[in-house]
């Protein structure tokens, strides 16, 4: 593949890395594997020790009956909201006008399950009780995603939450954790996994952003539900002969991770004080983060930044991103999430690619 | 997990097993990973070298201008038939009432894509031409397994496919092949793969079955056909951000095993002719094998069958199969897929095992 990307080229050159674990190449497989018994007995179509087990200490975990591993959330998601949907007879769901399923998912909601969304809330903020209450149809399931990716990885005050649970039981609303980043919220929070998850009748968790996993997804509930969930996971061709290499790496990852969140947080909200101290034209939302994630907002072009944030690599040697995207007219963003790589670059380093950066900003 | 199952427990400490690669353990994975360049780069979401060379690499094994690798056949063949289907503007397509999509699916292609099967021609036959012909109704796709797998793997004669392909190409009927087993006639046919994917509009194979891989299909056919059949793979939440664990493996085995087809036909019609010596009461579908794989029908119920099958494995050393399955009223079978292990078991081995067989049928 050709690459005429310079910031991209720039990047993949450079020593550090603010985001991320690390490259995304088959070592991360390979070290998972590493220390396992080579003769551990595959899963099998759902069956066995290493899927079973895992399932169990994600369904402990998250405080729920039991739990389903699943090749992605993608399916994951879709097939709670068919359940919740089915259950109450009423193919309506409300979610975020950013959500997963909104935007990355090719319409997969209405095109396999027929189900419509009610999109709620405004789109540069987390939905309120204010926003479900506003929703003028019935609906089976209520979906919120935290922290919400999209904008920054925002959550709304825990109180909220509980409102928003509270109101949905008393109006016969499933909700539904899209809890793809659902670890790194627990440092804000300051709860446990268990203690969100049980404002909620389903929750989905990934195993590939702040754990650092290959790919998979689980889904928890009660059992009747989770029971349901394996149907549709054959249905929709999940139900793979063997899922271990995901399993295995998930919960390798998990293990070596889960402990970290809170590092990783602490992390970002230092991040976020550099970026923020390089003048107007740059900022982060949300301005403090609440987990390893936010985005960075620039009162400039794709084209503009893309130079400068090229030169402050190669210069630095401090890789702040591989891209810019277009964010409304004569503004730009990229997204930053913390994990591994962060910790290993030095104070210095850091502070002389932001000098530089305030400085470059400055010349627009 | 309790294990209170007498033939599979013998099964499991036989010196000798008469199917299969050798035991589903994570070290086929190990194995695959073993000599790969650590730093080699993952995939993405459907796209970099490792899942685009191993695209083209089928597409040209297949003689299809394009191909895209699937987590699941399942996946992959209720996308086939959904896109020929919608192409047609014609919710209706044809199989085997024992097809994979009927009786191994939950109904998915039901469910998810509201596509109804008319069941074609006789449950322990082949389709043939006559039975298309006599198809009632308008059909978007008829789809064909090749081999047959839950009756013991037949084939039709080429001639036969040649006719089924000419009619439904004159009647404007998709033809779909459920190639799981591809590579595994072609010894018979005494074809290419080309030449027998020639007569189908769109191709699925498999990497676990034969070629003994971890997980993972392709899908191929003209480029218009396989870029819809992406959109289709994220609805279904089969892009996964990582495929590698599946992909390196296929590729691996697919290296390894492509190229030993004909032996394991050829050892299949031998352990064939040892099975139809065992008496009357013992028999394989087909009776001569037309691939690797055949069914063993005993007229003998399962309790019958299952202390003699055990006491077999536990004198001999040769473990037949880890299961009987009830077929009909007081008859029993079960499936011999060859693979690696066949060639290692002594001949002597394999004379005293069904000596001792035919022996103990005689007394029921």
């Amino acid at each position: 593949m050709e690459n005429t990307n310079p910031l991209l080229e720039a990047f993949n050159q450079a020593a550090y890395k603010l985001g991320g674990h690390g490259n995304r190449d088959i070592q991360v497989l390979k070290e998972a594997l590493a220390r396992m018994d080579d003769n551990m007995v595959a899963d099998m179509y759902g069956k066995g020790a290493i899927i079973e087990d895992f399932q169990r200490k994600m369904a402990l975990l998250l405080g729920k009956e039991s739990a389903v591993f699943f090749p992605s959330g993608t399916m994951a998601q879709q097939i709670a909201l068919r359940i919740w949907c089915d259950e109450r007879g009423l193919k309506q769901v409300a979610y975020h006008p950013l959500s997963h399923l909104e935007i990355h998912e090719e319409r997969g909601l209405h095109e396999l399950h027929h189900i419509e969304p009610v999109l709620l809330g405004d789109k540069e903020q987390v939905i309120t009780l204010e926003d479900v209450k506003r929703i003028d149809r019935p609906i089976a399931c209520l979906l919120l995603e935290l922290p919400q990716r999209e904008i920054g990885g925002q959550l709304p005050a825990f109180e909220e939450l509980e409102a928003i649970s509270a109101y949905c039981k008393e109006q016969g609303i499933k909700l539904h954790l899209d809890g793809a980043r659902l670890l790194e919220i627990l440092p804000f929070y300051q709860k446990s996994a268990e203690e969100i998850c049980a404002l909620f009748d389903s929750v989905y968790m990934s195993f590939y952003k702040g754990i650092g996993g290959v790919a998979g997804a689980i889904l928890a509930g009660d059992t009747a539900f989770t029971e349901q969930s394996k149907v549709w996971k054959r249905r929709h061709g999940g139900d793979l002969i063997h899922l271990y290499p995901y399993i295995l790496s998930a919960d390798y990852y998990y293990e070596h991770r889960a402990g970290k969140m809170a590092q990783y947080y602490e992390e970002a909200q230092e991040l976020a004080r550099y970026v923020n101290a390089c003048g107007e034209r740059i900022k982060t939302v949300p301005s403090v983060p609440v987990s390893n994630m936010f985005h960075v907002h620039m009162a400039a072009t794709v084209e503009q930044m893309t130079p400068i944030l090229a030169e402050v690599c190669e210069r630095t040697g401090v890789g702040l991103t591989s891209y810019v995207r277009v964010r409304g007219e004569a503004e730009s963003y990229f997204e930053l999430s913390l994990g591994d790589r962060y910790e290993a670059i030095p104070k210095v380093k850091l502070e002389e690619a932001f000098a530089l950066l305030g400085e470059k900003l400055k010349t627009l």
